[in-house]
């Protein structure tokens, strides 16, 4: 099986630290394919560095196609495009932030998110509240740490224990979520220090496809996420046009 | 003042017909500008169509702070983008749906959204959601409408006259919202055939817009809509980037 | 266009501040008409005295019917008697607490309400979780002053500016929203100290009343806000009486 | 134990009938007091109705304060005035329709609500969303009566029992709430004829209104429902001044 | 009238202290009935515990079936067995916590709750979700006392009075409910010196009790809390089972 | 790894055919032991037989932590003993309705759920409304089946897709959610007939597991589900005692 995970910015250092981090955890069977769109922002951080990401995520799922890959991972905590590219495609697509709060939701009543910034605190709140998990989700906190500087693994560590660690002690909480796709290897040095589960979503996503392949299991096509009607697009956009 | 409308999708004639509709609202002071971008889907009838058309409402954005827009309506019910492009700027953008929705809450306990397609439904519940409305709505319906075919207003007429009379009559309601930026022109003819008040989203916006510009208020740049972190762009997103 | 604005209580003097505040945000061709009750609470402080003062908003709303008004403004942040005063009228009538939400919520992704006494806090509440902005607001704030003590500028704006100083930094918001008729003044002297945008009740249901008229739209008279089935009042109240 | 029944309509008719429902399930050492404000509507059937009411329903407290009675109930489905009511006195304040939405949650894990008008249903719907009953009752129907026409025993009784019927058959629920004062007289009648708990909610507070004195319960005067803030009324209402 | 109060844990003395909590609140024809099961935990602070005790519970229905109870009080904060429960029998059945929750909500317009450890905060919360409370409920408090701990009061009584007072300075609140059917006799004191009312759900339950039996209500019957289809239990559990 | 699947009736045709459904998905490395208690219901279809049985899920969570069992599924929609089960060990432990809905959830937008009784409707509504999926399911249906005529394969299937096809029509969704562990030898047949995704809870709970063992994922013993303190059981439940 081929579980292709788009990380959808442009960091191709990010993205294959994600690669590295989904391969540790991939079964036996499976082939991590990773990639990222040539085309977008080399992080996101912002509603808008979201916004032109989706666009790429979209391509990347085409381009999945093609090859015939049998699951997908959109591997940004905000699941940029994820309803979208869900549309194009028959196979399942996991978002990491959905796949993230699922895991947390089965290991504990409640769980606290620690996230890169404060802007993207309310990404992460608009999550919670669209999937249902705002009730089981404590507090979503920010280590005031910007998108690139995690690949600084010295540098960040100590800052997202300590937060960790306050979440544990304030929040009232079972499990921690990380709030980012270039969070992964900090998760077992993490649950270590503090004695939580702590979930990744990048792996929570990959574990969770190779689940749904196994069971057969494809996005629905009825109604909801229904193939796009095919339509004129225009311009740079000119090759998503389909005849109707 | 200058309200500059975005129309999401790249049909030129539904751009034209938008600003029809708005200018018919305008204040004596108000300068309407309406466009639309260059690339991007001939409609918007899906997530996929709207996260493509999201990137020409950001576009459309930047440059009407160019040019020194005093507000910004992003004219396509599933308000794609808007959560961006108030990123942007420091001027009000709002997005025709939620316009509607407060309008209808004003004037009426419990209303009703008609819309085209049965798969945009599920579009219009999730901003119900989001926005906080859910339970003011009591029904999204759809008239079995692609959005184009709005054009033709001899055909479309009596469909939704005939889907907001069942809303009228089933549904507990005192107020339709109209489900589609393409609508505006049939308003007035579906208010007159059911008694009822029925509120275009396009309409409603310009007039806040003007709301908003009168009493000085301006997107928040603290936190939540602050502007976008400056990075790099690559490939057709480049013209984005600006330095750290 | 004809506004007429309501205040409540029966303090002259904040009616004529409220006045003065409407003005200077009122379109050309909008005439500001402000009147209070002759009976009723000098100022709202709680449940008791909004119950009272609704009569007097009812009476007002009935007063400016036979006056040709175009629109009311309840102005009182519980907005006491609203949905009786809409049953009254098809012109749309607007509640300053409803409408600051709504402002609010088109500026920033999280406010905080900044009111008078402790015990008006609960008030705030209801409305937010009536109105569907409970998720939107992060925190209603009291700054410990009578309302009457607002006509005291020199003594209030500094708790106030403080108070919405801390809503700033601990609630994780954007925008503050003015819990009390009567803070008018202050908004833009608190706006300017703190950075972020700070909406006033008064002022924003103002330019909502000229948008909704300048809509042409009116309130439901289907089911909802129909007008009151004639009856029989007796006592004080038997100028309410219409034959059935 | 003195239990004040306050029917906040001027109908005496309906007062009595009120009285008697109560009579017959109040306690041997219950003295049970039936009144009604000399001013006010002779039925309650809409917003502006209980606008009007609240204030006689204030009077009545206040009154019966000067009495020495132990507790209060206010009888009629909308539970006009019940904040205020309970902020003017220690004693326990139960409003008819908390009430009977209490008895119902016990008994059943779904219930339906069967009023009077179509207008009144929206009156339910709010008090269940405050309540948070919302996600316990199935649907709030209208028997299309009158208030009045209750009194007019023959004609009801049919309309009602079939009204619950369909309630019972249709929207999977358990037990029944009479969504007005005046149906008291029809509960066993139509609990016999539906084979389903059957819940009137002036016996209702009855008897809960007997629980609280029993328990030594009182409205809380700490914060929310403290004793209002002395304060000068005018005119008609100047009776409710105190010295601050 | 009987009324069956079922301690869901095995320690007598814990039912001998809520037989006299009970008791002392008690109407003149209610006769007081307190049993605990022979098998089961000796206390409760546990979902596991719960599970247990579940079981316990049920039997005890069943045995006051026998002897002709008509009504039952579940006295654990957790409700453990209450929805099967209230399949067993059509007497009312009342559980302590849903009790608590209902007469706070009628004395204050936010309560807190103070129990007993950290770990069943978690078991009241979910209940205050599920019955819809949780909108008015400030905050959950543990005390860090074990159950059986209550049992000395000189040592538990100060901690109780701590928390609570932390209530009420922090919480914004009106009321507190106590979190535990060992705490009955703790309410008095706390509510002395706190000033605030203090609601202990088994002399709730006990008056709530004798009001729905005084207004002849029972447990539904039709759907939800019919009795359970007759079938086989085996082994231990054989005696539950009943012919088809 | 080894999964213990945990069939909470005590039919054991029906424990061999969860087992088969099991194995059918299984990874190569997964050893699936099936068991069920010997004491307990023979079905479950009410709370009653939930809570009764609940005991008997934690009994066998104790003996396979003796067996060394890696992950545990409760395969009964009602998911009982879920929260008490997951104190009893590290291991994951997943019921069967909450891996339904999570599947559902990426796959499609809006689900239904189709159950056998109708009594056990309120039970997967309480499950939605606490795990958070409430406003992505559309409807819970009953098809009216009992659970062990579930093993009639050719009676029920078409009533099955009967209920399904009725959903897919009337519902406005994507997918279906099979409402009981005895269910999972239909869904693809009806995901056949009705062309939606058919998910059945026992398959997709055995590769939620497998996903939670492959990313090392253990449940929390910080707070929420930490071991049960230890105490005294007496009776048939004396084993479960441990010296604190």
């Amino acid at each position: 099986m081929e579980i292709r995970i788009i990380n959808p910015n442009t960091s191709s250092s990010m993205t294959a630290s994600i690669g590295q981090a989904a391969s540790r955890v991939a079964a036996a069977g499976t082939r991590i394919v990773t990639v990222n769109p040539a085309d977008g922002p080399l992080s996101i951080e912002s509603h808008f560095d979201e916004a032109v990401a989706a666009v790429g995520v979209c391509e990347e799922i085409l381009r999945g196609e093609q090859a015939g890959s049998d699951a997908y991972v959109v591997a940004c905590f905000g699941d940029p495009g994820l309803h979208a590219a869900r549309e194009l495609t028959r196979a399942p697509v996991l978002g990491i932030a959905q796949a993230a709060f699922q895991m947390a939701s089965m290991l504990a009543t409640r769980f606290s998110v620690v996230t890169t910034l404060q802007r993207t605190v309310i990404i992460a709140e608009h999550l919670l509240h669209n999937y249902g998990f705002a009730h089981q989700c404590s507090r979503v906190r920010a280590a005031d740490i910007p998108v690139l500087e995690l690949e600084d693994a010295a540098c960040c560590s100590g800052r997202l224990i300590d937060e960790a660690r306050r979440a544990r002690d304030e929040d009232g909480i079972g499990a921690i979520v990380l709030g980012c796709g270039g969070m992964a290897d900090f998760a077992h040095e993490m649950s270590a220090a503090i004695g939580l589960p702590v979930i990744d979503g990048v792996t929570a996503a990959v574990k969770l496809a190779e689940a749904m392949v196994g069971l057969g299991l494809q996005t629905s096509k009825h109604g909801d996420y229904a193939f796009p009607p095919a339509k004129i697009f225009t311009g740079r956009f000119q090759h998503f046009s389909r005849p109707a």
